[in-house]
């Protein structure tokens, strides 16, 4: 299944009735991981049709109101539809504790077990991985601690080609191994190539979230070349010194950025409530980085086309 | 100006796309009064044009989620617009603490003054009356402390006719003693009874909002003869004894609570997400009290028609 993520909020901390504050759904085969969750977010995965039971892990950049708020109702509702699985939520230090006070003075029982794992923001480091990916902390440069999470698809086993394991009577117990790039030796000991056996299997595909941030003057290895990378951009590039000022970046700047990473795609976000229109958004972006889209509340983009 | 209320959220604690959590717009002349606060509020207030820089009262009924937790993003965006003016939120124990919480670790500094009134949801007091307005609190029975509010309005002055002051040319500083009742003595001693100098003012209005109870079996003196009544109906009556597990109340529960008051009119909402559809609730409650509606997110009803 192609890795995509569906953009529940593309909002600023201001809230405006046609953007959500922050919240991305990164959907992979085996589950889908929630990125930031802003009030509301609740509502836009009903709204647009996806399970929130099937989210499993959250991942929170910061703790700013438009980043963290809509948790609370989103765990309470993931209990009263009787979810039994656990939930694990990466986040900075205090996040546990306005969890831990809301869940005892509104006397709430979860039927599952809720692990809250604090996110050091000083450092990149592997914080989360399943079968099939690893996902990475990075430090941002924001008003209060605040981390990027890079998600990276591991290296899938290779394609055996359907046709000879008939033909060359492959044993089911062999065909796992040659997956794995081993060869294969026939009764009469003759030897096939792994490469005549299988094909290529399908690149790894990777996505590094953003928000909120200065932008930053170095790129970071661990998302050097990443498929699709969505950057925060609250501002266009005549608004650069409140940019700053609120350690946020401008359209210009993120493209800037995903030129230096050299990403290979660029979604820009968390528009600031002053903008209805977006199209200088991608205007300004363009004329340095070609492959760049805006967020949009409801939009999906795959993360390698 | 007539009061009114605005639905912001019909829906009970299950989100569902159509109805929000718990939320409602009282407005009078002087400001707007917010009662519940679930998750999106500030979004539908904005959605639907209103200002959340004029609510300077909000009353919590009770902490479960679904009505209180947009309470901080709403808190949030006031800063962020610069208010200067003070908030206050009236609401059962715990919530100064939730907030106090959220305000600590988000570092956030609000530069208006927040006053946090705790209410007392074991008996029925004035909480809170401003020069138009009197605010009641009554205990409701639900499965955590909880308080319904009863919103009336003062007695109004006399309206002077004003055809009258210059035929008797009545002073400036008889006309406010006239309009609280006082007759006027011209200057030849003649004595004009207060009745034939002014007429009746408009019926000071009242409301009042009960969520989320069990329906209770007297009925308070309190709401005795409202103009409007918001009584939750989270179920039909055909699921009258979940409605009883649950501490909530039916449809045909909250018409017969609605004529024991001598309400005027009832409105009915907290709806469970089970109903798309809501004639059965008008129906069911229109058998035993005829001048019913259902609430609906933006939908505006007056206090008294």
């Amino acid at each position: 299944m192609a890795l995509s993520i569906l953009i529940l909020g593309s909002g600023a901390a201001t809230p405006s009735v046609n953007r959500n504050p922050s919240g991305i759904l990164l959907k992979s085969e085996s589950s889908s991981f929630l990125i930031d969750c802003g009030e509301g977010t609740q509502l836009q995965i009903r709204k647009y049709k996806e399970s929130i039971q099937r989210i499993d892990q959250v991942f929170i950049t910061h703790l700013h109101a438009d980043h963290y708020l809509g948790l609370f109702g989103l765990i309470s509702t993931q209990g009263l539809l009787g979810r039994e699985r656990d939930l694990e939520i990466f986040a900075p230090k205090g996040l546990k504790e306005m969890i831990d006070v809301q869940l005892k003075i509104t006397n709430t029982y979860l039927c599952f077990k809720l692990i809250i794992h604090e996110v050091d923001c000083s450092q990149s480091l592997m914080i989360f991985e399943n079968k099939d990916i690893q996902v990475f902390s990075y430090p941002l440069n924001h008003k209060i601690p605040c981390s990027a999470y890079v998600f990276k698809e591991k290296i899938k086993p290779r394609n055996l080609i359907p046709s000879k394991i008939t033909e060359l009577k492959i044993p089911v117990y062999m065909r796992n191994k040659i997956k794995m790039g081993e060869d294969f030796i026939d009764d009469s000991g003759k030897i096939y190539a792994n490469r005549t056996l299988t094909l290529d299997p399908q690149k790894p595909q990777s996505f590094a979230y953003f928000s909120d941030t200065k932008v930053l003057t170095k790129a970071p290895d661990v998302i050097q070349g990443v498929d699709l990378l969505y950057h925060e951009s609250t501002f266009l590039h005549d608004m650069q010194s409140r940019a700053e000022k609120t350690y946020h970046s401008t359209a210009l700047q993120a493209a800037e950025f995903a030129v230096k990473c050299e990403v290979k795609k660029l979604v820009l976000g968390h528009f600031s409530a002053r903008y209805n229109e977006l199209t200088d958004f991608v205007l300004e972006a363009s004329k340095v980085f070609a492959n760049v889209e805006v967020a949009k509340d409801g939009k999906q983009f795959f993360i390698s086309e």
